[in-house]
């Protein structure tokens, strides 16, 4: 796999955040291995250690997640948010986010979805990201003044879990179908060895993606839910839609 | 304006499909103006003749849909479905729409949404466009034996009034600003002139237009619903989305 | 596999609406096996024969759907409703299944969820059969005379795919994880040998279960949606909600 | 009334959280007197001792709170969340909570609904036991260690007011239709003296309760709202749905 | 009670549509007679004749009807759309009430939620005469030309049960306390005597009515709820909310 | 213009808060000046100086937010909450605004709504004016002893984006089509002169108010989301809904 490198002066596509070192794998690692195959940069920014987690010392997780992005062809970076279970909403953070969205530059940002009922972390997450990302590009924050503003393109949410997914809010669905997209997605995924838990969330995430793929035809998808509407300049942009059974 | 004109062979891009004789043009002409001004070719279907309107006789309402088409370099149909504010969703006239889908095989359709509140007309054939594009692409309908099986691409609805407007489904946004489209959508709309109350309907579309245009950074853009979830295979093909101001 | 037999005078525990001949094994077949397993008797009434398909004779699609309800344990007899793609919601049909519910005389009634976007015969069957749940317990319908009333205890709905899920409705989660469980759906679905598509549609079904197996801490789990709201008489009878992961 | 003592072995069937001295009696006392006066054991926990209110000391409130609490058969605590109108959603009260279930270790957990427009204490105090329930299950939160990790089977919300009641989320009902249940309702409601406002409280929950249990063909019932989907591994688990009028 | 009489040039404020005899009295008789009682005249149109109920034959639940208006002080006419449990949604019985919401030309017309999961027949009634209503102002209709166009100025819903209730739209709250008023609802409503359930219904309403009392600070209250947004001219007209409590 | 001057015996008609300089009269400016033009009296509350904004100095800011305010003949003042883009929602600040409404006393109060998906200023403060219109009629809150309890009447959001307006939740249109009140919305947008964007705003917010006139058979309307269902006495005081074309 020989992702572009990217240089400073040529920012990444995408900007994904997770709340775990695991979160970004499981929740959308299909779509960043498509990208990163295709050429394209992607950086992970994870926001803590996993040390509330049953299984696996904070040092082990972050071994796995540099080795998980490694596998993704992703560059990582840790964000300190006060702790694994306690991220809370803070306009301070959501400084610190908005700071790095500048720093980064990348017109594609990802992030958990901001729904209530799933780990706090994630809610906290992803509000504070939508929030970041509106920061980024206004010019008269003072805490921001050392990076000038960025706009991104497009705010999207990934899901970990069923109960994460927006209800009645239509997701488009990534392609992930490819053998090589789908062995470096499994592959990055396995790559969180000490939970315990793992194999039952790799499987889980499997199945979500095979239920998106069988209902538009293909053999694994991954929905993600964009923040805002989409702007299309002809409508033969939109491709095929996902074909009902 | 030199829409490309489409052969037998050579299907259209957009089937539209609209309950009386202006929706079309009242609910997406900029789209229609947009596509057809770039070259791809449009197919009207109109099922009534706008026979209990207050203004404009069935004779007159046709020939300004006929002119209207033509202002947008489509061509157009006519459909009896019982009648204006008769149309019922009968399984008959389903399959009256599916030949025609099969028969025209254009690979997006649009048509009213099937929301409730809004005319019954409207409502009655957005539900039976949806349930004529699915039996279309099934191989078994005896009804349907004359033509070969066709699976669309697309189902998008418009709107014509806010009551319309699905609640809590994001649209996709068409950016329909340059200025020879608009013109285009405007003497479309200006020729149903029998209308008493065209005046104030193409003002209510254009103020609706323009909301959608400036909170997506354009001058106008015309909101469709697409009925099932966009497949992408990059997350390049999705733009821009609308900024929030 | 011996389900208990159940004599005229002993009603079966479960009454299942299919509107084609695989719709009930696609949909739930899982929770009939479970329950036909343990000796509770089930009854499918398939209400056409599939002859709108692509493939398949109504012939085959008949046999097919007599050896899957045998390989279920259940016993199964077809409906006139107008035929495949043309069961429209009609008073008349209503009161055909009333008569129907209250010849059988299940507690628990079992058919397709009435969401709008999906097979039209899905949607107007499952709002039938809720008609039809409510007038078999009225006293003075005279076209139900033959029948004493009946009032059934549980009207659930299932889902063939993902589009026909109730947005924002929890449902109640089945437990099919038991080998011999999973072995008799399998078998039941792969009996509908005619389709060409069966081998895609049960996988679809699986991952489904799968996912929702999985975010309960179980292998397979199906999802039911109850048609109104449980009543309990103690807070013990609620047992172990689905755990979020 | 003899409510089965519990023994530190032995935890409760029941904690429930309150914010105000006389939640959880309004909110859902006939479910409390309906578990104890079958012999289970149910623990309160009062997260201020109501010193906002227009009527009452807080030693008064206190003192109530304790006598309704033993006229319902339940243990009773109070807990410190920084005071009437002032629970804000921190990480640290979620900690103390999390410690609380922990340590009482009940299967089953009732809190007021997390829904927006209702007293911000009561929307603050649902958010957070959510997410202490979700904690109280992770192995490595430092903050917890005093405590073996804990998962419960259920957690459920009430609602004091019709605004509290999550829109489109439907409830399971509890029959408390028994007069002995409804009798220690009413003295439990009774017992908060202090309040003006008491009597009119207490028919207010009394109508509530008798709309649901009108719908359900019982006297008086009292709707839960679940967090997670309910699993069971029968249908014959499902008992009698409410049935419509 | 002195209704003040209309004359035929003089409409009635009110035109309210039920599909059953009683269902006007059980969904709304509070409002229609807290605005009899002040002097404006209501109608009803009662559909059927109640032959599928349990209880009471056609004639002695007509008999009822009469004997239920005129103590609410309304007048009162029968209207066939096909029979008790078969009023289906058909284009010629919208044509039907749109006739007759042109010859009583009242500017309130109130009829059942067209809510999906109730009785069908109100479901029915509910659509048809929100179609209605819009035929109603349309010049051009033919079946209609006996009349002249008229446009009413509200369209309100109400519920005969909860499940009726429209999920997520706040109704408006329409003040019934006032004794003499409740005694004519009351009344109004045992004038139903026939029906076994009436004593159950009539408590079903009370408590409904009580509940929406006591959230806005008054004894009795119903809910009704507005098709369109409601229009004024300025802030002072929207008196005092419901306050939460 | 002459607006009845407010004396401090005398509250004003209308409180209304804005996050940032512009937000109240790009909100709801057409209304605060249809009451002022009709003698009643406003007074806003700013919380912010707009420091965070690409264009335009603290000073600038506070500048034109005077002179606008002046120009709707309202009375402004300031409120520090922490700086804009750092409204945090926090229980120290809903005490300071549970203050000021009780010292201001008026029974009308606007509000940003408390919509996620916007400025998340305009969300915290939407909230926060939420939880003080509540606190301010609690008798016991020590913080506010100063000021005897208030109970508003109602509070009604307003929305300043198509983001900000609540999914499925039907407005009161207010009538601002009168010329001279849109020539003070006007003005008043205008006189925040050193918004680059204004110019683009203020046509946005006019687009908006368009739409909603144009479906009313007025002008121009703007939309109010009320927090609480509207209570009335009689229907003849709910005027004509809007009108559906």
């Amino acid at each position: 796999m020989k992702p572009t490198r990217t240089s400073p002066r040529d920012p990444p596509l995408i900007l994904a955040f997770g709340a775990h070192p695991d979160d970004i794998e499981f929740g959308c690692g299909g779509v960043i291995a498509r990208e990163t195959l295709a050429g394209n940069a992607a950086h992970f920014v994870v926001c803590s250690r996993g040390e509330a987690g049953t299984h696996g010392s904070p040092a082990q997780r972050s071994t796995e997640a540099k080795r998980s992005a490694a596998r993704l062809g992703a560059t990582l970076e840790f964000l300190d948010l006060g702790g694994d279970a306690c991220i809370e909403v803070r306009r301070a953070h959501v400084v610190k986010l908005a700071g790095l969205i500048r720093r980064v530059r990348a017109p594609i940002v990802l992030a958990p979805t901001p729904v209530e009922n799933q780990h706090p972390d994630h809610t906290a997450l992803g509000r504070m990201v939508r929030e970041a990302a509106r920061l980024a590009r206004y010019g008269g924050v003072q805490a921001l003044r050392r990076w000038p503003a960025h706009a991104i393109d497009q705010l999207l949410f990934y899901a970990i879990t069923v109960e994460a997914e927006p209800v009645g809010v239509p997701p488009v669905l990534i392609d992930v179908s490819a053998p090589r997209i789908h062995r470096a997605w499994r592959e990055a995924m396995a790559a969180h060895a000490s939970q315990a838990r793992t194999r039952h969330y790799l499987e889980l995430q499997e199945a979500r993606a095979r239920v998106q793929g069988q209902r538009s035809g293909k053999t694994l998808a991954i929905a993600l839910y964009p923040n805002d509407p989409l702007v299309f300049s002809s409508l033969t942009a939109l491709g095929r839609a996902a074909r009902h059974f």
